[in-house]
């Protein structure tokens, strides 16, 4: 056990009901660690939990006093003081202003979304893949529960009843977790994606890969999709239209990595689905979404009966497995960057450099993505 | 084509989102059909499918004025006329004064949750089972998605996520579908019927049958569950108990036909459960449900972080798909009771002098059930 102490806050974003560290995490931390009270009710992780664990409970103010790494999932707007370290899903491009403080401060801001993701030796420090991999799987739960009609095919006394016809476009990790289960429930899924490679993971699902012969391949760095030009994307809509106005079910999972969202589904082909149809619309967010019109959190029924579904943070709405999959992430960060009891943040390190924001009072820019 | 003419009314129930025959079964009824403007709009079927079905719209007054044979899912209130003939769910057994009122008014009710349901060739009308089916898998949804972990095992580069445990109480058509459909979302299924011949089922479906030593066996006419003494359904409550605690999803399902639902969970189980337990009580009526204190389509969490789910009229929240398979089981029954273009009621017959609830100013008791 080293003198170094992580510290849990609360999370204080609307909606947010994960944790950064759950119980079972806090043995596996080579840490001491301090938890605000009530930080993991939103998991339905009690304080006891914590206590029995082996972390000391304490109120806000005091575990941000204490603390030497505060853990969290959205970075708190509480003042962190010089030599403090923060560690979560900061998001640096979005918020300039905090990360200018935290520099300002001389805070180590430390981001997980800036992990090299092609890294194999990365991989349990994802999370973005931890957390997209939840929120997949609960679009197509999500997906299931708003369709008038079952996923799977049946066989019954009075008939035969066709399965859904659900379409998946973008199957980064959250697309394929629709994917696989949709088909679990049984619908018969096709998938597309900008990235021509992705044809073999859809494949290997048991789903079909829609060929766009039109449309531009939209390969990019790191396994990522590329923005498409402008001409590039109204193709690519016209050639989808065809196969979203036969679908039953689209579940939109389309990301640029910093930037907003492709426009996948145009009003104009929301009004060539059928009546009962369902758009479930990952990539909601603020900068947009994947459907035209689609809002976070909110579902619309349009004058021809579609559902559109923006699906917000789907991540807090599984609170429990989604923060379990998180510490998880966070414990490998640690592990990564605690040596001898102590942070100790190696520069020259792909993963390190690529992790800090800022430290020392200097702004990194995250060169690895 | 007969003179006959087959009527289908909006229904006004609270909540029902249901049509009684949706357009795909205009053409199989050897009759004709006139439709009230909007009835099918709630499951998303609108007049002009109808229309192109061959249908006639038409006002409600028109409707109830010219049709021979009004279908419904849930009786209208609406005054019939003497030779008019009304199918549907009535449960007759619930409403002592419709059928009073029926009888002296000359209509003739024909019930279709009267129906002989282990007689072979009334399979393709038992609508009973058609509703159950979609209940059934929708309970299933509704649990995994109100669930805060993942129902299948997952393998992730940051460890292995276990699969959810999911418990079903009472085996019948809504439990198995329960059953299949959590065992296709990867969930550890173990089930419970008071009927121990239920076991083959459960297993078949991959689902472990829960063994209660001390308890009773409940196996009823007809292939029903018998009701339980009081002093059985304590033992009962008290065996399951444990079972219940470990459970991280428990969906109930256990009726008893004309009776008050079985308690199975009691207020003092539900404290023994984990927070973030789900528990789905689609036994949930007016006449309670098989856990202390549910109330249909209300969710409450408890004190101790169980979310507890009134499911309420499941099949209304899959309208189309409930519709289409309601439509079939209509079919089955007008084949069976049309004859040369007029209703031609043989009492003599098994199937039809159970579902005749009124006929000829006669009220008939339903020996079947």
């Amino acid at each position: 056990m080293s003198d170094l102490t992580v510290g849990v806050v609360r999370e204080e974003t609307p909606g947010e009901r994960r944790v950064a560290l759950v119980p079972g995490a806090v043995s596996r931390l080579p840490t001491g660690v301090v938890v605000q009270s009530g930080a993991g009710a939103g998991a339905w992780f009690d304080d006891d939990a914590y206590a029995q664990a082996g972390a000391r409970l304490a109120s806000r103010a005091e575990v941000l006093a204490t603390a030497d790494v505060i853990v969290c999932v959205h970075p708190p707007e509480d003042a962190l003081r010089a030599g403090q370290a923060l560690v979560g899903l900061l998001q640096p491009q979005r918020r300039p202003d905090a990360v200018a403080a935290w520099a300002a401060a001389g805070v180590t801001a430390i981001s997980l979304d800036r992990l090299p993701r092609t890294l194999s030796r990365a991989q349990a420090m994802d999370a973005l893949t931890s957390q997209a991999s939840v929120a997949g799987y609960k679009a197509a739960l999500v997906a299931a529960t708003a369709y008038g009609g079952f996923f799977p095919l049946l066989t019954t006394a009075a008939g035969t009843i066709r399965p859904a016809g659900v379409l998946v476009l973008g199957t980064g990790v959250a697309g394929l977790q629709a994917i696989g289960t949709a088909r679990r429930l049984g619908a018969v899924v096709s998938a597309y994606d900008v990235r021509p490679q992705a044809r073999g993971e859809v494949e290997s699902l048991g789903a079909r890969f829609v060929d766009l012969p039109g449309a531009a391949s939209g390969s990019g760095d790191g396994g990522y999709a590329r923005a498409l030009t402008e001409e590039e994307g109204r193709a690519q809509q016209a050639a989808l239209a065809e196969h979203i106005a036969r679908a039953d079910v689209v579940i939109t999972t389309a990301q640029v990595p910093g930037g907003r969202p492709p426009v996948l589904v145009t009003e104009d082909t929301v009004k060539l689905m059928r009546a009962g149809a369902v758009v479930v619309d990952l990539a909601a967010g603020p900068l947009g979404g994947n459907v035209a019109g689609s809002v976070p959190d909110t579902t619309v029924v349009t004058d021809n009966g579609v559902t559109v579904i923006g699906a917000g943070n789907l991540p807090a709405t599984m609170a429990p497995a989604a923060s379990t999959a998180y510490s998880r992430n966070i414990t490998a960060v640690l592990a990564h960057l605690v040596r001898d009891g102590a942070l100790s943040l190696d520069l020259t390190d792909e993963i390190t450099s690529a992790l800090v924001v800022t430290h020392d009072g200097v702004t990194h820019d995250g060169g690895a993505r």
